[in-house]
């Protein structure tokens, strides 16, 4: 499954910014950033679950908002970028 | 058509400023925003052209980043919202 996730982080608070790093850190070892504040992962249910929940512990509840979006299988039919976008296909060939 | 729009504007550039807030407002007239940057909106084919069509004109297309993820019908099997989020439902019944 493609799932997006999307993060805003209330900065202004004590611990917002370590949160925020926090949490960019941990969608980094799950999938791409292709935004500021939003990543594509490629991830099977276990995964996804797992992701979740270590989200769910980093971020504050009453301040911190996170969203997820299931793109499913044909993830690649539903995503349009326009202006500045590294063009990003997780199952695409790696050229090494 | 439920259409997740994404944005990233150079803000530190001449202009970002007056970008950001013209993509915002132009995102607002057609859906909820959910997020700083990320909004969500209920809309028809005609609309979605529509809706891209003005942002691609607001937009400096080598510094700002514009991402569009078409969610189709069932939408709502596909987002999970956790922390503070406005839980919006924009087919749910409007109490008046």
């Amino acid at each position: 499954m493609y799932v997006l996730i999307t993060y805003d982080v209330a900065t202004g608070e004590d611990g917002g910014e370590r949160r925020l790093r926090r949490v960019a850190k941990t969608c980094v070892k799950y999938g791409q950033r292709v935004q500021c504040s939003v990543f594509e992962c490629l991830l099977d249910p276990a995964q996804y679950e797992l992701l979740k929940h270590e989200l769910a512990e980093i971020i504050d509840k009453e301040k911190d908002s996170l969203l997820f979006y299931n793109l499913g299988k044909n993830w690649k039919r539903r995503v349009e970028r326009l202006g500045a976008n590294d063009a990003y296909d997780p199952e695409g060939l790696l050229l090494i």
